[in-house]
């Protein structure tokens, strides 16, 4: 292996981790198969990464503010609510493909891992995403579009977990991938309309 | 180790496996490790297994058995199909703390299993909550509950969806078991609404 410098190094161990998280699952995975697998002592990944956990906040930081400023992006320019919603509805497909790897990471540190820097990282995570989708809603509230008599929490958990199945069941089980995302975004606004 | 019959060392192994599947994840759970936790030699593992893959389908299947006849249990006195729906969703965090390590290991097996058996035994799970609640939904549009202009299987799987979200977060995250499945469910029943 060639030596890379420093953050290209971090990148690629990340990378590398990820795969590897991906495969066997958070418990599964061990710092000795992701060296290996990059091509580097375990002491060389200790340098840049003090623990499996650390690895994994890493990854799935990276991975939540990446998710967070593609949607900030797709929906700064949709003039309401409805529009914002739809618009990351038709883009998930695409957003869960590129993101597969990491979607299978973290969903498979939620089955697995009992850890708590894991579990803070995650909770972290879909607050950050709660927080996302209850701003739209809220907006869709002020502006009318929205029904006022409604907690935002709920259809805010209602996206997440139809982004969820997605990544879980149509990602993996084929006779399942006719399911649209936009169908069921319909469905979930049809409940929200005021 | 006390010598079992058949039947009750294949549920023993069953129970084994469930938390060896449940703590380590399909792939990485090894029919070694599960003989070990059993008490017995992997020889006699296979006497009633034959492979990893047949003791994963036994235990769906068992779990996906217990499901549909438990929840056809507890709808069939509910008056309408409205009621049906909040029956299943009033009992549903019992009945996932119930058979919380059969759901981990279904999931465990979603994010990392790419073998043809254990998804083909995911699919025939899923196609059958499908057509449960497919039905549900196609009885309440006869009666006029529900209304007719929307294809059964996208409220199908928002109600899949939101068990799995619940299963996969509120379980796991505890920061969100605040979250009502009952919450949820009025929310998908306003959007079937007539």
């Amino acid at each position: 292996m060639p030596r890379l410098k420093a953050p290209q190094r971090r990148k690629q161990l990340m990378d590398v981790a990820t795969k590897v998280f991906a495969k066997w699952g958070y418990n599964a995975a061990t710092t000795a198969a992701i060296a290996e697998a990059a091509g580097v002592t375990e002491p060389i990944l200790y340098r840049h990464f003090a623990s499996k956990q650390d690895l994994f906040v890493a990854i799935t930081r990276a991975m939540s503010e990446q998710t967070l400023r593609q949607w900030h992006g797709l929906t700064e320019d949709a003039p309401t609510a409805t529009e914002k919603l739809r618009t990351i509805a038709r883009e998930f497909p695409n957003h869960i493909r590129r993101l597969e790897d990491a979607y299978h990471v973290i969903h498979g540190a939620l089955v697995t891992s009992r850890d708590r820097k894991v579990l803070n990282m995650m909770r972290e995570h879909y607050t950050q995403i709660e927080r996302f989708f209850s701003t739209i809603i809220i907006q869709g509230q002020s502006t009318g579009e929205f029904r006022a008599d409604l907690d935002p929490k709920i259809p805010a958990w209602q996206l997440i977990n139809t982004g969820i199945g997605y990544a879980m069941i149509a990602l993996n089980l084929q006779q399942f991938d006719h399911l649209s995302v936009e169908g069921m975004i319909e469905f979930i606004l049809r409940g929200l309309k005021a």
